[in-house]
């Protein structure tokens, strides 16, 4: 690919570094502007980073020649700031998840499909390589049919009442940060669940600082999933199958990683995935084939896909009686 | 102790083979008995351990001078035999579950009373030194409040439709046979949940092939646990703590064993915990203690204990749905 993507960044926060560290493993990237709500905070990022565009009006980076947006924002912004971009004509890039709601998950594909841009749900896991290896393991005749998923994700935080965590109105809670990287999983290897009973340890301001999902799926599998900012339960993610066998990746599924293989007798074998980058460069990669292929949607990680996810989401939301003050 | 304990089994099954095995390391014991429905089965289990009676009538025992009776029959049958047991003087040790609902177990303990015998469900985890190491750390002011407890037993049969663990009339299902492990360390160390929210793949013959529970408890800790004869999922136990430590048992942590700490900042810490014989002993060694001490009940696994745990699992029976047909 010869053509340098120019992108644009919205939301200088510490998920924004990571995009930008990641940029530097694709040479044909370029980035030409950031955004912030807060003018010295874009201009800080610009200048760490060598970044022409600085600002704090995100008319200026929607008038300039940027080909993609990545926002990584708080969640609550992601609806109204990536309908902006792709009215503008800008592809998006949004951090996961791609809205709060599924409501608001449709408006933004509307907006896509209207505009005719590129749009995909910045959900970096999807695109690594031990991911691509676990769904061609999950397929092997030996491996056999998934019978139970046990995956969570759960780390102790101390930020104050007001962090976006903690915030109710910026969508906080553990299961829009990090409980949907163990559902995510689930949805992948299994598809959308036909029942979900869940439970929550709500916060003072009432959001889910701990949560715990049992999922039922067609042909019998079943998942365990939680996540909580309440303790350190780590990210594992084991898939057991009807046949015996299982696959555990221990040492956070959600990042580049390796895998254990275990087989109907209990042997285990180590893989390791080799990555580049620091994983997020992946979803990158695939925005920038699906720009040359003049794609609206990825078909690793389609509309559709980003819809279920919100769906699962909000099932589990409303079997928790979780609803955010903005709904 | 120089005192000599008779022992009278009844079910010559595989987990009777077990407790002989333990009793080698206790020399104060003697065994004097077997009972099976099965003649043939008694006096080959008989021949193979020198037992001297070796019968099909349960009378043939009870008229004897064994001390204490250890009912090693499937679930169905604890109830009956343990209290006739006790009707005619004799202590028992039943294997776990005490018996297979409430209101067995209610039942069991009132004989006990009324013939003032001895009288312990046979939770041999319980008596192990790891658990003992188990509720020592957790303990500390270190480790602070549990938060979360992930725990559960899974392993795969392919017993047929008639095997017990498959049949109903004899209370089979995952959740008596091993679901009891995990439910056990959720109230060894957090006592009764407040609620319970369960789901189960039920066999064809109706009962449950997997069961999985979300358990509340009271001071926002919680609870994952789940158990199956469907898949290989091991027997693991990690306990995580509000300041951010942990404690791991991932090597059957319902069995002698080893277990891992970790501290806040993640450090991982290795403790081997010695033990003797085949674990079983533990519980035995209770057994003689509390008799010469003239007890009625250990300290270590009350009647309580045994009552509050069948009735956790009664509600979770309740949850699913699921009653034995003799229910």
């Amino acid at each position: 690919m010869n053509k340098i993507f120019n992108w644009g960044i919205i939301g200088p926060g510490a998920i924004a570094h990571k995009f930008v560290e990641a940029l530097k493993f694709l040479p044909q990237a370029s980035l030409q502007g950031v955004v912030s709500t807060n003018l010295e905070s874009a201009q800080r990022f610009a200048r760490q980073y060598n970044i022409p565009i600085a600002t704090n009006q995100l008319n200026e980076l929607l008038d300039s020649d940027v080909d993609a947006v990545y926002i990584a924002t708080p969640h609550h912004a992601h609806c109204q700031l990536t309908v902006d971009c792709l009215t503008n004509g800008k592809a998006v890039l949004c951090e996961k998840p791609l809205a709060v709601n599924h409501k608001q998950v449709s408006e933004i594909i509307e907006a896509a499909k209207t505009h005719n841009c590129f749009l995909m749900e910045a959900l970096w896991t999807r695109f690594l390589p031990h991911i691509e290896k676990l769904i061609e393991q999950v397929n092997t005749d030996t491996f056999g049919k998934i019978a139970f998923i046990d995956s969570n994700f759960a780390f102790k935080t101390e930020y104050p009442p007001g962090h976006r965590y903690n915030n109710p109105a910026l969508a906080g809670g553990s299961l829009l940060d990090i409980g949907i990287y163990p559902i995510f999983l689930c949805y992948l290897l299994l598809g959308k669940p036909t029942q979900i009973k869940a439970d929550a340890l709500l916060n003072e301001q009432g959001v889910d600082r701990t949560l715990q999902a049992l999922l039922k799926f067609k042909d019998d599998a079943r998942a365990n999933i939680f996540s909580s900012f309440h303790f350190n339960g780590g990210a594992k993610a084991h898939i057991y199958s009807c046949t015996g066998c299982a696959i555990h990746i221990s040492d956070k599924f959600n990042t580049p990683s390796n895998m254990i293989l275990e087989n109907a007798k209990g042997e285990q074998k180590n893989i390791e995935i080799p990555f580049d980058g620091n994983g997020f460069n992946y979803q990158i990669d695939e925005v920038h084939r699906c720009l040359v292929q003049k794609k609206l949607q990825s078909n690793m990680w389609s509309w559709q896909n980003s819809l279920d996810l919100v769906d699962i989401m909000d099932q589990v939301r409303a079997n928790i009686s979780l609803k955010y003050p903005f709904e």
